[in-house]
């Protein structure tokens, strides 16, 4: 079985060394997140994780949840409602939701490492809270004030969770062919009848109401996506007046047996003459949920990074127990029948990229959630501004490089086992399985490319992507005398004028034939994380350097930057041929010639 | 649910039209081994494949083996049991098996094609008779005369199946430090005891008895490697008359519970006192159970292709049914709701990738099975010695990226089927589970990186990798100036030389520092197989253009090569930029730091 331990030294370390979060707290208004105070929450946060949610993270794999065909209930994982009801009474469902509406007001950077513990502790049961988290965003942003009242509370307080119902089974991504109905009642309602798949969360026993957020057409909508609407659709009807009523026609019709996340309830909801509230203006029901889906994007890198992190924990700790063979420059441990096989370097090269990607990839993580602090907390409206555009352009990179690098380290982590990797008693090959579906939702990788390639990149003409290169610059000004900093300086300035020019050659082609975007979208994105994980790198073995922590701790992370830059960064170099190679290798070859 | 059809065409194309088996197959005086006779064989192959062992690769999947503790007994899924009764009946077990002991004597190179369609059709059942295989080259190689004749023909009809008894629960890359003992027997036999994990086939219900082959120490055995021997230990006793007599001390303690290949019996086998059989030389085991283990090597790595075809063929027909969004430079189906998403871009290239690492890889491990025909039959010794250098040359190369490029191929094909992927019911993530057991078992993907760098390459001098740029420098000089092979014959030359030079630099360093093997061997290894590849591809676009194959199908394999030598070859960069980067990246960081 695996074990999990909170990483509050690299996560305080993120946070406070490399992102300077006490002074961007303090500079954004949060009065009540000081560092002693976060520190506290940090750590609380980090036992509730390692002791209620890690423990149960197998149960939930084997039992799984539990569909009852007669009554459509569905039974969560034993110990998983329980676990909810410790983490409403703790008050952590509205950690960082707004203090108007009973949330204790935190910022988002100071709320995301307890979802990257939770990820790490049980995936599967934080998808159950995870998902009130996006109703919520869209109930701030879009909801009339009756909705807040009646609503909101309940999400914020953790009384009731919230789904997003998008998905229909003949779309996913393409949410214009969707068919879900919305009639208009007499009274101000509207009757909703379709159904969904895919809805994570979508019927449990954690609380006595579940409300879903429903994408349906209404019956003059135009055809595509411009004609969807949001609903908002309890499982019990409730009132303007906050009285909850009769059973409404919501049904869970089944739910799908998964590769993974087993104690995730992944449901069909039937929605039959169902009362709903339209939320925001009829008709822009994407645009507001696209509210929610960034912020679950953010959400679901997170999922990716706290796998990544439990999974080299673990290898980790065998690495260092296993013994098997000797080092071949010499027995490291010639007392004991074998050296530990950490001493091989293939398995440090597995190891290595694991730590690398890791802890690079919190940073990059938690960046993000500084800029939804800015972005919603800045007093200086062009600061505002540029966050937000940077936010917008590097949540794709966060949401498809953080899940495949979740994937890519679970594997490692779990190659380092050996055999005993694939045994489902040892817990690796779970991490594996559960890691597996970030890649796929809150939009695969491919659509997360599109979404950087064609609408950060070319259609808003890369104003986030400007304002990145500029802090690569001033970085790379600021430091270009350091000594220390000389052998990270040097190559990653030179990465930026490369992916500036890759950037610039992709838009000029793409005017010619527009699938040269779809091209390089997948390649570019990649590219875009590595370089942006070579920052970070590089700014942590600058904080580091400055910090007041011990040799040790500065060496490891100098060394592991090392490594990051000598094998991880080439991978750019095949990226790059495979965006100059351009459209014609791919769409050359007939469609009805892929078979042979 | 998943489907399965057997790619004759290219398995056609791979053996004749590349690799020109049938004069290989009459020059090495296989008479029984004509055209007709072998197409014969391979459709019939592929009839019992997509019609009996393919439907029943979900319900293995679902029902798995189930252990009774009382009895110690395997009942294996519904269907395996007959299904193996079938292929005994076709005749299938002895296909490649020398006459003499009951064999058909065909050539390896013809029954590889089976080979793949097995571990595509239904990997789980496929691994029962695989093991046979193993043993029967292990007794084919050192076995005794009675041995022979009382165990080698009951493998060979498929009466009994074998097994390969190696690791235990302290052990298995580090078979020096096994405990299992055995003390002689006045009889001439030995009595066998120890605990041996992890042992595939190890119990089950096709057959009457099960003939293990393990590995022990004998009571005056020096410490190590060196201090082991083989012995033949059957499930129930066997004279050397070939009477059966009663149960042997040998008892499956358990099966594990795995992330995937679940129809397939791992077992936790304990031997107690049991009458066990010296086979070759004492404290020689180890060497005698290499001839098995490279056969196992190059089988495990058609278990990757045969996986990654499956899986591509299934995408495939996904990619031209599933219906969402429209293509960027224009509706390709305007008539429909959307266009196939085989117009993305990003689908071509998960799809590209696949079939390029599908298609090549058919070729270098067909290849491979024809040097195993070289080596076994040629008249000239040179020829011989020449071969089975290439051979051992290319074995770990198989092994390692046939896997890992199976790994790849199913992530990338249930990739294209979005969220739904992720569900049992497609069967895409049931491929994705147990294409990972093949990078583990058999030695790992770090073990044959080793094993080529380590023994092939530095040990050995390099004489197989002599003979593959040998056989590249001939294709390219045969083809300089063949204007439709320019595109793929300069690169390759190119590559080449980096390559011989990479080669020379690491042997250069390793001089000074051990480490230097096991830091390169990794990427060492992609790089090989990547060129290998492109090697590959290129003989393929040239033995295409000389065929009497379609135009459609020529401008396949080159529209698919292409996209090779401009997608895919080019991560022979970064593998590149790691072995250059030598140990100190890996190295550096102290053991006890790894945790920050």
């Amino acid at each position: 079985m695996t074990t999990y331990k909170a990483p509050l030294a690299d996560i305080r370390f993120a946070l406070y060394d490399v992102l300077g979060a006490e002074a961007l707290f303090s500079r954004l208004g949060f009065s009540d997140a000081s560092r002693d105070i976060v520190d506290a929450v940090l750590e609380e946060g980090a036992r509730f994780n390692e002791t209620v949610l890690a423990p149960l993270n197998r149960v939930g794999d084997e039992v799984g949840c539990q569909y009852d065909k007669a009554s459509g209930d569905v039974t969560t994982p034993p110990g998983f409602k329980q676990a909810y009801a410790q983490y409403v009474d703790g008050g952590w469902a509205g950690l960082v939701s707004p203090v108007e509406f009973g949330g204790q007001g935190l910022p988002h950077a100071a709320g995301i490492p307890l979802k990257e513990m939770i990820d790490a502790a049980n995936l599967a049961w934080g998808n159950f809270p995870l998902l009130s988290h996006g109703a919520t965003e869209a109930l701030l942003h879009h909801g009339e004030d009756w909705q807040q009242q009646v609503f909101l509370k309940k999400l914020v307080d953790g009384s009731w969770t919230g789904t997003m119902c998008l998905t229909e089974p003949h779309c996913g991504t393409d949410l214009g062919m969707l068919k879900t109905k919305a009639s208009p009642n007499d009274d101000g309602s509207h009757s909703i009848s379709g159904t969904k798949i895919f809805i994570t969360a979508g019927e449990h026993d954690f609380t006595d109401n579940i409300i879903h957020l429903v994408l349906a057409r209404l019956p003059d909508a135009p055809a595509g996506s411009k004609g969807i609407s949001m609903f908002i659709v309890p499982k019990f009807k409730v009132g303007k007046d906050g009285v909850v009523g009769a059973r409404n026609g919501v049904r869970c019709g089944a739910i799908e047996h998964k590769m993974g996340i087993h104690g995730s309830a992944t449901c069909v909801i039937n929605f039959d003459d169902a009362q709903g509230w339209l939320i925001g203006e009829p008709n822009k029901g994407l645009m507001a949920m696209f509210t929610m889906m960034n912020t679950a994007r953010l959400a679901v890198g997170l999922q990716g990074l706290g796998l990544a992190d439990r999974a080299y924990q673990n290898a980790l700790r065998y690495s260092r127990e296993r013994l098997q063979g000797r080092s071949l420059s010499g027995a490291k441990q010639p007392d004991k029948p074998a050296d530990p096989i950490i001493v091989h370097p293939d398995v440090r090269r597995m190891l290595l990229t694991c730590k690398a990607l890791t802890e690079g990839g919190r940073l990059l993580g938690y960046h993000a959630a500084t800029l939804v602090d800015v972005v919603g907390h800045a007093g200086d409206e062009a600061e505002r501004k540029q966050a937000d555009a940077l936010l917008g352009f590097v949540t794709p990179i966060v949401k498809a490089c953080l899940t495949e690098w979740g994937v890519e380290c679970t594997y490692h982590a779990l190659q380092c086992f050996g055999g005993h990797g694939y045994i489902a008693e040892h817990g690796m090959e779970q991490l594996a399985r559960d890691a597996r579906i970030t890649t796929l939702y809150e939009g695969t990788t491919g659509i997360q490319a599109l979404d950087l390639m064609g609408r950060k990149v070319m259609q808003l003409q890369g104003a986030g992507l400007r304002v990145f290169l500029g802090m690569i610059d001033s970085f790379c000004k600021d430091n270009e005398n350091d000594e220390a900093l000389k052998e990270f300086v040097a190559p990653l300035r030179e990465k930026a004028g490369e992916w500036q020019k890759l950037t610039l050659s992709v838009g000029q082609r793409a005017i010619a034939d527009a699938d040269e975007v779809g091209a390089a979208a997948y390649d570019y994105l990649f590219y875009s994380g590595y370089l942006a994980l070579a920052y970070w790198w590089a700014r942590s073995v600058a904080a580091a350097e400055k910090s007041s922590h011990s040799e040790a701790f500065k060496a490891a992370k100098r060394e592991t930057a090392r490594f990051y830059f000598a094998r991880v960064l080439p991978r750019t170099l095949a990226h790059k041929a495979a965006i100059e190679s351009g459209t014609a290798p791919l769409m050359a070859l007939a469609a009805e010639r892929f078979g042979g």
